[in-house]
């Protein structure tokens, strides 16, 4: 257990650094910058990686709603949900404090610029409304969670699930940076909130509540439709 | 049957609402906006995901056009068609649907953009003729079958043909959303242009009609080119 | 044979339609254009699409200086390479046809713009000399045949072959588009350059020519690296 | 063993030529330049082709932190690490070489823009600082290399490592160009250098230093992390 917790926080960590790094460090370049389009690729290339380097040590969670999805469609043990859960917040802190060193080395940098964190309303990134990103975080952790399921099922392909998965979550960002930033994922959303403070931890609750709904969502639906989900690897 | 016809409901939901929401939501966001290269990542994306997600509960196809090319191609029954379209049609316009709920929460939201509808002559992106906007419709369409038919065929690598064929749709896009925004898919096109109304559903007839055409003919001339083309899943 | 044939038509029809197409109708549209990052990856796509679509029909080679360099390498039989680039250069011929039926749905089109074509010298997209060309055009071609021949092996991995194989040649068009627009293909080359004549066709001799060398010092060099060749399918 | 060396000649080459190629020819192109996105994916795409091309032969290092990080966890063996390492630096300034014959065919060509070369402080592309940037290489090595470790472990998927390792490349040049230009590989680092001279040689050992610390350190943690890891083909 102590090695699957060990796996979830370098995993984790390493979500919220690279994600959320590129982002911070690597969108906004003048003129070379990567934008939207590379933060979204390099939030799926984190999975893409963990999947295939822990999937075969701890399943490569690395997200509390992914955690609480397969519990909800019956292919977690309870017991290990809390675990699994703190390694992942730890994790994401531990990655938003590696990032946080690097990032403060350079002259401009300033964490009231948002650090990455994810926001509604006045801090959404396109400035939409609570509800509308209430709406996005609800329906994208149901579509991601939808996937994780269906790519890891026992008739689908073993070795492409990581893969699919990790793609899955880049799509999701393509569509929804602008609306919330982005979280489907509360620890991700914990790292950078709590350097941040202020609008950023106030507005978290949002963060937590979004996507366990649509990770429970998924993980019911999932389960009717295609009932016989042995649990299985994502690498 | 029934979980078969909900896996198409929602997968084409998925397609819709991740394509054209990167489309509306993203695409064109001021200096970090992804694009149609961002765009077509995510249209292809959506059926990468969908492909291991639901391929071995209903094939996946997601699009009237792949399962009439199947059918013209002997993959498919014929008294499965007509539920496969309607549920397809159904899951793009739900998918439309929630679009519609996220981006109406921004003040500068309208309808009157497009909100991703096909379109050609004065309603083409790069207003192509519908001459030019029908050959490419008919022809992307072909090709889209074409590796359909042969990434599934029980030859080539099974665990490849989802992503295979993601990506032949992200290359397709890549091409056309100058000309026609893309379709090669009647449920795509109809959901948005249903919210649109006016010119969209003037010119749907268009994305209904070209598509068809291009599947049927791969259905017949992949039928002849490989003959031995057993049934397979495409995850 | 005559399937075989029939399956290198498409596919480089498929691939001149996809890679130029990308290029002329949508690298440079106003503000959310693909740029060269989307033609790279239109070009790969062609690729990846048809080794699953046609790799176990024909090999799925679509390109004169692969047939070439597996001959080179003894991969292929002798017999079998005019009438494999016969049907090559038809189906460029047939994709540039395509391609420039739809471009010239668009009151804009002129193929004085270039229509795609390879060039050195004056006609490089940044204006490179023909030895800068020269060195280019034999070292990504020599690379994209080594790569061709040991993903093939048979102790390499038979399933990714076509992903890594396609992946190449978007990796070349990203580092080569602005020496000679990359060609890496006299098929390629050879479609647009009819169409647009005057320049793009006597400049055509070099991109069979140095294609041609690196292809045949690939198999030569892979022949001697790895001797167990055998032959094995794409996809 | 001698064809082991020659490959990890070439494909140390290939990872140069083709990573710092697209960045000194591509990226900043007018308008349709690739950009650090492209670069990215450059970067990663060398290590996914070569993965499949020679990963059968040598197991595609192309990198000494891979070397010595895969003899830190216990995979290669002591005797074999100094002549990779010296096949790889003489690759990496091979590729060098051709890039420089190349790009010298434009006129505007200047050394003195940096040939793509590794810096911090000053010559860190955003101007970060040693501390920074010497964090950045040691922890973007240490999960390079715990990717590595992790991908090719006996339980992973076999077939995916090539494309798994090249995307964790991809993924850590979308975070870290901007601070140091991205090594994590010292013979990427020494071949440009060496044309570059100047602050570029004075500043490159930072770039043997951070990397081989990252790597050692993760072929600790992950030996720890996941006992049983038996060696294992990249492709």
């Amino acid at each position: 257990m102590m090695r699957k917790l060990v796996a979830e926080f370098i995993g984790t960590g390493w979500l919220v650094l690279g994600g959320c790094g590129s982002a911070v460090l690597a969108a906004a370049y003048p003129d070379l910058g990567i934008g939207f389009l590379g933060v979204a690729l390099a939030f799926g290339l984190t999975v893409v990686t963990m999947a295939y380097a822990i999937g075969h040590i701890s399943g490569c969670h690395l997200n509390p709603a992914v955690t609480v999805g397969l519990w909800a469609g019956g292919r977690f043990p309870t017991g290990d949900v809390i675990p699994y859960i703190a390694s992942q917040v730890l994790g994401g802190i531990a990655g938003a404090g590696v990032l946080y060193i690097i990032a403060s080395g350079n002259a401009s940098f300033d964490l009231a610029n948002g650090f990455a964190s994810n926001g509604y309303g006045a801090h959404s990134p396109g400035h939409y409304s609570l509800l509308s990103s209430f709406v996005t975080e609800v329906v994208m952790t149901f579509m991601f969670l939808f996937v994780i399921l269906g790519a890891t099922h026992k008739l689908s392909s073993p070795q492409m699930a990581g893969l699919a998965i990790g793609l899955a979550l880049t799509l999701i960002h393509l569509i929804s940076i602008p609306v919330t930033n982005t979280s489907v994922n509360p620890a991700r959303s914990t790292g950078p909130a709590l350097f941040v403070g202020d609008w950023a931890t106030s507005q978290l609750w949002m963060f937590w509540v979004a996507p366990l709904i649509g990770a429970v969502l998924a993980g019911l639906v999932y389960r009717w439709l295609c009932p016989d989900n042995e649990y299985r690897s994502v690498s």
